[in-house]
């Protein structure tokens, strides 16, 4: 292999009692199937980034459950449907889809209750599914909304991977962009290589090279150059949580895009399912902001950049207002731009 | 050493025909003195960034016209000066310090020609020390003079590396924080990584945490939500070129730094020698950007991030407006803010 992955997906498919993903840590260069077996494995897949993506964050997640109740037996599934949800809930802080997933894994089981364990067992393995191919469907819808806004003949701006990789099927923003291509707007991409994880670099650029859409790949600082000579014509990103009034948490850097495509008057475009809004919260002021380890800034992937004892700020999302947002796209279509009216009608409808 | 710098400089020691420097491209891990004892191998050491800084580049390159002239012994000086001058200068295109200590080192050539061979060789090395020693006492003044703009108490977020490691003496932006600091404003400082050769991380962290000034390190795509949550109070960068009308070329990222400045009413401060002026140039639009390697966004230190295969855009500059440039200091003073008057005031008055 040339370094280009050849179609793999976050590859969460669930045989028997296990779950098998592929080690996004390890991509582009090595592809490495890991079978987790039990509830800490997933839990410990998702805290480090083996699986990761928003949407694919949650059906990881819906499977662990199964994962675990399967494990537990007899002893009560209701009890360990409990516990792995609180778990797995406790893995990651800032996307919604998470705990969505999550809670409707606890309503499916808690309909179940006093049943026979085999029957809540399948039936939970039945709703991971239903999450599973769902997500599958939803990305094709909002990949049909978005490819519509993205700008035939331009250059397109990406941040992050909302492709395969993060979801159940083609992807958030990245599945716009594809589809865009298939529609043959003869789009071209830039990636951003996303720091400190690379996610832009490392899975952006080879799933897009395997979708034959044109891409480069660009230092993150660069996109502010880029838009002001006028290489870029549109941003598209994907989204971690949305609040009531379309506030959007976001990976590292999101914000700042937003704000330079405002300052050029290029078209931002955020592309997310619904599962992502969260409308219990206002706006994005409350928004818990995951902050990792100081080790993915100061020695990422085995070379040392800054010494052991340096300070480091190392938020791995940020908050983009909804006012610097051009336009929404869900599975259910597009607000532009959004704003809390039009997001309680699209939630309230659908 | 714990990977801290201990008073490490840019260390161009010229002594008996050779120019000994410290290789940055190994820092912060390993401290390499490297002995240049020829042309070629001056050339290299710039064009590797083993120098690096635009001030520090113009020092380096001016002993390399010694080290050359030395060399050529007795074949005609003035035609051996024009070749080192011809090969340096093609080395780097963006720093415009580069072009103006080799057209100090040539106006020094022609004044002696065909005079006595060891008389132009002395007074070429002399010509190269004080540009040197010149240079030590310009970032002095550029420290007071910024220092003095610095928020007391405050967070100061600056990119790339404009110290000790850059300069000749304390350095231009990180002289005036340093002196800052010394002066007891209290002050904090962020440092963005500065991909993608990380010069924030390996040589302006260290060199901060020397100083005794406390630092943290950032990823460059986090400077707008701290920014957003009001934890700068000013940024401080040096410069490449600076055009007669304040337009600005330097590291990549420092224009989107400047837009996100301005959008949250932060002050943004350049800082540099009158030798970074380029008063040809009536504002930036031609100025010349170096595009470097792929593989320092793709492969840098060793680690491979994106496939080889992988298109990559790596432009190591951009172009900041003077319109969005709160404050230029220099050796003579501050213009807040710059304009095409002002500066030609400031060159003509000096």
């Amino acid at each position: 292999m040339s370094g280009v992955l050849h179609g793999v997906t976050w590859a969460g498919s669930y045989t028997d009692g296990h779950l098998v993903i592929v080690d996004q840590t390890r991509l582009p260069g090595t592809i490495i199937h890991r079978e987790l077996s039990d509830l800490e494995a997933v839990r410990e897949a998702i805290v480090s980034l083996a699986v990761r993506g928003a949407p694919a964050i949650g059906i990881a997640a819906a499977y662990g459950v199964v994962v675990h109740v399967r494990q537990a037996g007899h002893n009560d599934p209701s009890e360990a449907c409990s516990h792995a949800i609180d778990r797995l809930g406790s893995s990651r802080p800032t996307a919604v889809n998470l705990a969505w997933a999550l809670a409707r894994m606890r309503r499916r089981c808690d309909l179940l209750a006093g049943g026979p364990d085999e029957t809540v067992g399948r039936a939970l393995l039945d709703e991971a599914q239903r999450i599973h191919d769902e997500d599958a469907t939803l990305c094709n819808r909002i990949a049909r909304h978005g490819a519509a806004l993205l700008p035939a003949g331009g250059t397109v701006y990406t941040h992050c991977n909302t492709g395969a990789l993060a979801t159940g099927g083609v992807g958030t923003a990245l599945g716009c962009i594809v589809a865009a291509h298939a529609a043959g707007a003869g789009i071209h991409v830039i990636a951003g290589e996303t720091r400190p994880l690379l996610q832009g670099a490392r899975l952006t650029v080879p799933e897009l090279i395997h979708a034959g859409v044109p891409v480069a790949l660009a230092c993150d600082s660069a996109a502010g150059a880029l838009m002001s000579q006028g290489r870029i014509q549109a941003v598209i990103v994907g989204a971690d949580r949305i609040a009531a009034n379309g506030d959007t948490a976001n990976k590292i850097g999101t914000y700042g895009l937003a704000v330079l495509a405002r300052h050029h008057r290029i078209p931002f475009i955020v592309a997310a399912p619904s599962s992502t809004f969260d409308l219990s919260m206002p706006d994005g002021r409350t928004m818990v902001i995951e902050e990792r380890a100081s080790a993915e800034v100061s020695a990422p992937f085995g070379a040392r950049f800054a010494p052991a004892e340096a300070v480091v700020l190392n938020p791995a999302f940020d908050v983009t207002p909804a006012g610097l947002i051009t336009a929404l796209v869900t599975e259910h279509g597009v607000l532009a731009p959004p704003d809390a009216a039009g997001i309680a009608r699209l939630t309230l409808a659908n």
